[in-house]
């Protein structure tokens, strides 16, 4: 397996302190030799060794053969696996929360730097969890936490063996699937965000499988007035979740809708 | 110089096609052997040859070569310098428009991938302009162009020796100046998007520089609700601006806003 496909071996600055912060056991830490100080390095290693992680230093360039990658900042982590998740966690969350469910949901997003920037965006707005299908979608590496600033450690993630039937068992819970592909039939911005929602992003380059796009209950897109035809998938995933929160943490109604009745659903 | 700092060579499927229907003058087009048949592509040959563009084939290897990547789906062309212009240009072709002047600037935006992303999205929202300061950004360089998808050739980008000059500029001019910021004293969506506006996006790893920042009329933020403390800047950034034309196209009030005076400015 190469460095950048472990899921026990994170790295960088944010992720590491992160996964301190966040309670994930850290087994052990690794740290460049003569590494510059840092804005809040030194709590990093404080936090470190109150939880008595054994630090181990290391030349540069081994780091960078053990992370596979010369962008960790001078620090790695060796951790323990996330907790496994599933679709009930995600939804118990909610509950506790009292808040109708936001979960997002990656149909076989490949890139691990938009699957880490989505990963960060859904944690930054409060998503109740994010599903993954286990076999077509890049998994919780180390580079993807990289990319996600350490937010991959604060969420729920499910990862499904099949995405379809995770989608049919939230629907089956009352939680409305919401498609977002740039064939979409109403504007992201006119959904309306005060219901239970599960948000499908579709892969970079052919959008929402067919089987997952009978699933849903609408099918959103982002409308566009330029040349260029579509946005990079973490890109539009980000700003739907951004305006589905915005628009529940407002109490705003979406344009065209009325609250509790959705445009366009069946 | 580097391929990837290269501004004459692009690649990548949809930076050639969007270089050809821009119009921008394409010098020569190289074509791996063997290629693949892929949608579209007949399309960019047949519109490459009515131009009579020479096509070049060649080895995969020499191509990724050329360009310095393997990433450019087997095609890449020579073109002409995007055409300079400069804030005055921006400002005229929204006023050709007839529309509030809606720019992108970018301080010390650093990393391709992020800057090719930021100017997809100032296009698809039909932005009037970007402005990226010379020597503390990445260029327009062949990798920006592909991260772009292309968008890069048909926006409107003043590349200026001062970015604090150019904002005074528009500042004179009865724009607003905006900066992005996790510091920002308003959310991005408290802001009256029918003001003519000029969004300023920091870097990266170190947001709004001093004098830019001085030069800010209101600095707006982007709530959040999660552990993680920032946004990836490109995200950022095209979360605010599809925020403000949504608003802008939909002739909505801001939230708490009055049309016409900005709430937290001077």
């Amino acid at each position: 397996m190469r460095p950048a496909e472990q899921t026990d071996l994170i790295w960088g600055r944010h992720p590491v302190d992160e996964a301190l912060r966040s309670g994930r056991a850290v087994k052990r830490l690794y740290l460049a030799r003569g590494l510059r100080p840092a804005e809040g390095l030194a709590q990093t290693l404080a936090l470190a060794q109150e939880r008595g992680v054994i630090i181990e230093e290391m030349d540069r360039s081994h780091l960078d053969l053990l992370t596979g990658t010369s962008r960790h900042q001078g620090i790695a982590a060796r951790v323990s696996p996330l907790p496994p998740a599933d679709v009930q966690d995600i939804l118990d969350l909610a509950a506790r929360r009292q808040e109708p469910p936001l979960i997002l949901a990656l149909d076989s997003v490949q890139d691990p730097q938009n699957l880490g920037t989505l990963l960060r965006t859904a944690e930054a707005v409060g998503a109740h969890g994010v599903i993954l299908p286990k076999h077509r979608a890049a998994g919780i590496t180390g580079a993807v936490v990289k990319a996600s600033a350490g937010a991959a450690q604060w969420l729920t993630v499910a990862e499904v063996t099949n995405l379809v039937r995770a989608l049919r068992e939230l629907k089956e819970k009352g939680v409305w699937v919401m498609g977002l592909d740039m064939e979409g039939t109403i504007a992201y911005d006119e959904v309306d965000a005060s219901l239970p929602l599960v948000l499908v992003v579709g892969s970079e380059s052919r959008g929402l499988g067919r089987l997952v796009r009978e699933q849903c209950d609408f099918v959103a897109r982002l409308p566009m007035r330029g040349h260029v035809e579509s946005l990079n998938a973490a890109v539009a995933g980000s700003i739907v979740l951004y305006q589905l929160w915005r628009q529940r943490d407002r109490g705003q109604l979406p344009i065209n809708g009325k609250s509790g009745e959705q445009p366009g659903a069946d």
